[in-house]
This record gives C-alpha cells, structure tokens and sequence, in this order.
C-alpha cells in the first residue's frame, strides 16, 4: 500500500453563511489549504468534493465542476462523494485512494454544504428522507431526531443512560467550541439549559441536537514522494481507514443500542493501521444527537459497550480526561454542514497531531500521535473510521 | 500499481421503466453480474453507485443504501458518485481504486438511474442546470441541447461538417441498437428521417438527441488473487483510466471545436494503459448528440483534429471499418440512463472482449483485446476514460 499524508488543511467559518454562495464558500477552505501545502491548485490531479444537497438544499447540480472552476482547479478529475453525513470521508476516502492506487500524487478532498439556499423542501424536509424515503419516512413520518431518539431510549432502557447524562455531552462539546472561533455555536451551555430546552423527539430536546449549519474544509493529500518534493515539515499520514453500512429501513436493525456499521468500520480501520483503541490519543466522534457521541465511544471501542455514559460522567473525553473527543465542539456545538463534517474531522486531527491547534487551550496531549475520525452518514446507514498518525 | 480485473457484469433493460422502483431496477443489473463472477453479494467489500438523480429526478435522498438494502450488499462500504453523465465511470474509478490501493479484494460499481419519477421540476430541467446554474443557465437559459448546438455550429464552420454527416451517426448507433435487445429505441432510421425530425437545437434535430432513458448496469471487480479464487476464466483487466475537467461556464471555453477533457483524460488513459489510439479495437464514444461522437473521436485521437466527419462518412465507425464505435447502440440509440452509462459501457467492453457479445452479429474482431470507453459529464465538464485489455 503506498504511503498517503494529508499536507494541507484549510476550514471556512461554520455558521449561517447567506453571506456567499457555494463557490466563495469552498473557496475559504480550499485557499488555505494549498498554501498551508505550499502548493498551487494547478498541482491537483484529482478533486473529490463531499456533498449532498446538491438539487436539494441549493441550486447548483454539478457543485463540483462550479468549485473546481471558481477555485481554479479545472483539468483535474473529479467527482461528487454522497454519503449523506459522511459524504466528507467518503470524498476523503476518495482522494486517498486515487493516490494510494498509484493513479496520482496529489489530490483534494473538500467538503462542502450550503444548507438554506432553497425553502421549499427544506434542509429539515431533505434530512429527515434519510433512510428509506418511499418506505420508514413516507409510510411513518419519522423524522432523523426521531431515529436517534429510538436509540436514545433503547440505551436508556439497557444500561440506565439519563437525560442528564446526554445533556454532559452537549455540556463538553459546547465548551470547546467557545473556544472555536470557527464553531457555529461559540457558547457555553449548563446541563439546566439542555434539560429545559425544546422537546423535539422526546429524549432529545433542542440542545441535544447539533444545528443546520453552512460550511466547507478542504484537505490537500501527497503520496510520500510528492510530500519531499514540497518540503512538508509535519506530514500527518493515514496510518487507516474502515468503511461499512447499514441497512436502509431502521426497522431492519438488530438492536438500537449501538450502530453495527461503526464498529466493523472501526475494526477494519484498526486492523489497516494496527494500532489498538488503547493507542488513540484522541478522537473525533460523530455526535450529531447527544445520544450518538456516548454509542459512538462504545461502538469505535474507546470503552466496552454499556461503559459510554460512565465515559462522560467521569470526564473521560475531556481535555485532561483518557481520551478527549469532540474538543473543536463536535457536530453538536461547531455544527454540521452535512457533506462537510468528514473533512472538517480531518482538519482538526491534522491540526492537532501538528500540534498547532489554534487555540492552545484546546490543545490535547499527545503521546502516541494517533487520532481517529469516526464519521457516520444517516442513523448509521454509512460509517468511515479514518486513524491518522504523525 | 496491484491489478485489477473486471469479472462480473450485468445490465438491466433500458427503457421507460415505470414497472419497478430504483432498487428493483438495480437488482436486474446486481443479480446476473454477481452470477457471472460466480461470487455472492456478502464478498463485496464496496460498492459505488454511480446515479445524478437523488433528490432530482427520482425522491431518494440516499439511494446507496437503499440499493445495497435490496441486493444483500449491506455492510459494504458504500458510497455514491456523481460526475454528471460519467456518474458511472467516477463510480467505476472509485471501485477500481478500493482495490488498486490494497484496501479491498471485491468491489462493485452499479450505474442506475430513473429519470420520470419527479414531475417538477422535470429531468429536461435538471439536464439544462448542467454547467453553472446560478450563471450560464439562470441568466441566459441555454438547455442541454443548445449547448452542444454550439459546438455543432463551430465544427460545421470550421471543418464542412454537415447535417448529413451528423445524422449518419444517428443511423449507424440506430442500427446497432435494433440488434440490441437491451436498447431503449430498438428501430432502423434512415437519414431523411432525421433530417425531417423536429428541432430541437438548430442544428440539432430530435434524432441527433439521446433519449431520457431508466436503466442500470453493474460491474464486478477483484484483484488478481480474487480473481484466482473465483476460478475466472476470461478476466477482462483494467488497463488504464484517464480523467480530466472543464470550465462549468461554457463562455470560458478556448473554443468550440471539441472538448478538452476528452483530449487530456484520453492522452491519461493511453499514458497509464501504455497503448497508441491505433492499437484499439473498438470504443464507446459518449454520444449524448450526433455531433458529441464526432468530436469525441478526434478527442480521443481516433483520427486527427477536423477528421471526424470523414471516418463517418467512409463508415470506418461501423463493424468492419477500421475502428467500430458504439456497436451497442451508444447513448443516442441504446439510451442514456445519466449515471448507468459509464457502467454499461464497461458492461459492452467486458462482453466484447470476452467474445460474447450476446447477439454474435454485433461481435467486433479482436486483434489486440483492448477496448476503450469514453464517458463525458456535462458538456465536457467532466471526462472518465477507461481502457480495458482481456
């Protein structure tokens, strides 16, 4: 297999962007990235862009021709991921392989969404299709806080999960990204403020769930010559990466206590890189709903199953803790422009295993210079596992 | 670079297929490709599902999953592509690249697409989004047709191209397509027809237009230990792959006489598969409209810049001319399902150069066992070439 390092990261502000189109919003995470490179977009040889509200949520059908012209990264191959939420890893995975086959030595993965372009359906409408739309979604009507609270209340049922405890979850990750000038929501939360919030599918009320948010990160990959050529002082390689699914119809699951397509996608990308849980110095964790980051520690192995919610009311995943996730604020609290979240995962790993994370504060400790990205598309539909290693 | 071969394939019927929904439709691809690699759906460690539509002009949001559901393919990796028209080729590079960077013994490539779902906005209005939406299409409402119209015009100025020759390529692709039983318009024209057929585009007519067409096809690949596992007899293996892009606003263009990701990503191809345009037996050229074959293959380097009209003329693109070209019935005649088309294209190389083309009379003679597919996104914003060698 050859050797692929990320050489490049670059991040756009997350928030509610009416402020740019899609282009202009790529633009702000592509730029940075080829300089923190010290390469030139005509250096690309294949662009992946992670997206899925192309025709949906905004107008554009072909957003990657659009962003590779704006960018000026036209004449490149490229392609258009869709993994619903993991589509950023899917396009990572992408560009990854494009020069771990030997097809390429530089590439580009971007993510990108623009969530409020179009009214009529909305962001809300669009996500809550995920699934099976002509089956669960048109037949039901449930909606994607509904899935999740089904998971919510199986774990709760199983092994004495609280509300309380979903509410440390959305407590940590809205602290860091206080600490986030990048983060949608830069502001601290106490547990009273998550319980008295909105019911919106009961266990999960408002601040249990991560916002619509508009943003792009993009991540420039070399093979290991390109990585001498361009004189890159902290290449950060991809020691692994895992992928798998789910069934469409959630009705089709075995249990709802965890998702069966993390944990074999975090077996393979274990397996790839051969390093243990143990090993992980930190981790991005998919925390789209509260409920969701503490099966996440269980499913990726942080802990046994049954073990997350004592993981959180130990402040274990805190800065100082066994191992830290989520300090860039998570989905929950940095927000969660859908196609994005996978790039952006690798933004902050790189940023972190470089040791240059913005705000020192938010600085983990490393010790075997291993992170891992745990990236899920739908209730579990998708999972990529992606471990980095400086 | 490992190698990768292509060892199952299968394709459903083109057409207006109201009588199934997408996962059905898939399945009559999926089912007979699994059967011909003599291999079951829990060995596909991946799978790219090459379809434009999601959201657009059929409702699943999240199609890859939905699929895989229905096939048995659960638990694989999954992801979507969209390149446009060449969805099925991005699909198919991905695919190939799982298993070229180590990552995967197994993996499958599905086109699919179902274009009559949505009534509003319709296919039609999808297509002329093609390119940059928020510019070319909304300021100046060029559609689809109008586009490639332009590079008619600018060919028929320069190089004495005629509507004449333009609708011999509509009779040759019509031709094959009466002997293909899988074809959407299974029907002889002659050039009078033609000629007589409304305008769509001057100078386009509706006989130099693909058809909207639903359809799938599905594409087996494994590495050479698979391969060896499998017991597979006629491995039909990729040779070389080749992609480029182009401008997404058509007046940023250098000119209008052919398309420049077609040269680049063929000259690619040819680099990687180290072979000479002359040593191919045959090709599938992106015939989206009659003058898109002609360009593609002066493209392509199939003859030289100006004399596409004259291979047409001589008949050197038919079955026993120096270099058949759509012997299938391309997409003007056998129909063009968006993102099925890359994948039907391997399907028609991977039949050929096995000899088994099903209807012996559309058999090509072998000389070099090496087979090309040309696949465009757009109008030439996106290009996947592919060359196969049995």
């Amino acid at each position: 297999m050859r050797k692929v390092a990320v050489v490049g990261v670059g991040h756009s502000k997350f928030g509610i962007r009416n402020d740019v189109n899609i282009s202009e919003l790529a633009f702000e995470a592509v730029k940075p990235s080829l300089e923190d490179a010290g390469a030139e977009a005509k250096e690309v040889e294949f662009m992946a862009l992670g997206t899925t509200g192309a025709g949906a949520w905004y107008e554009e059908l072909l957003p990657a021709v659009v962003v590779a012209e704006y960018c000026g990264l036209t004449r490149a191959g490229l392609t258009r991921c869709e993994a619903a939420c993991a589509s950023g890893s899917a396009a990572f995975f992408s560009a990854y392989s494009a020069i771990a086959s030997g097809h390429a030595e530089m590439t580009m993965s971007v993510g990108l969404e623009k969530m409020r372009e179009v009214d009529n359906p909305t962001a809300m409408e669009w996500i809550g299709r995920a699934g099976y739309y002509l089956w669960e979604f048109h037949n039901f009507g449930l909606t994607f806080p509904a899935y999740y609270a089904m998971y919510a209340r199986a774990h709760m049922a199983k092994y004495g999960t609280t509300e309380e405890d979903l509410a440390l979850v959305a407590v940590k990750n809205h602290k860091y990204a206080a600490m986030n000038p990048v983060a949608h929501l830069q502001k601290k939360i106490t547990v009273d403020d998550v319980l008295s919030s909105m019911v919106v599918a009961s266990p999960l009320k408002l601040f249990d769930c991560c916002p619509i948010t508009d943003g792009a990160a993009s991540v420039v990959l070399a093979s290991e010559e390109k990585v001498k050529d361009l004189r890159i002082d902290t290449p950060v390689w991809v020691a692994g990466i895992g992928y798998s699914s789910g069934t469409a119809n959630l009705s089709k699951r075995n249990d709802y206590l965890g998702l069966e397509a993390s944990s074999i996608a975090a077996e393979k990308a274990f397996k790839t890189s051969r390093t243990a849980p143990s090993q992980i110095d930190f981790a991005e964790v998919h925390d789209c709903f509260t409920i969701a980051e503490i099966m996440g520690y269980e499913d990726i192995g942080l802990c046994s199953k049954g073990e997350g919610t004592k993981l959180i009311r130990e402040g274990q995943t805190e800065i100082g803790g066994k191992i830290p996730v989520n300090v860039d604020g998570g989905l929950k609290a940095k927000g969660h422009p859908i196609g994005t979240t996978g790039c952006s995962m690798i933004y902050e790993l790189t940023k972190q295993l470089r040791e240059e994370a913005v705000e020192k504060s938010r600085q983990v400790p490393l010790k075997n210079y291993v992170g891992l990205a745990h990236n899920i598309g739908g209730t579990g539909h998708y999972c990529y596992v992606t471990i980095l290693r400086r």
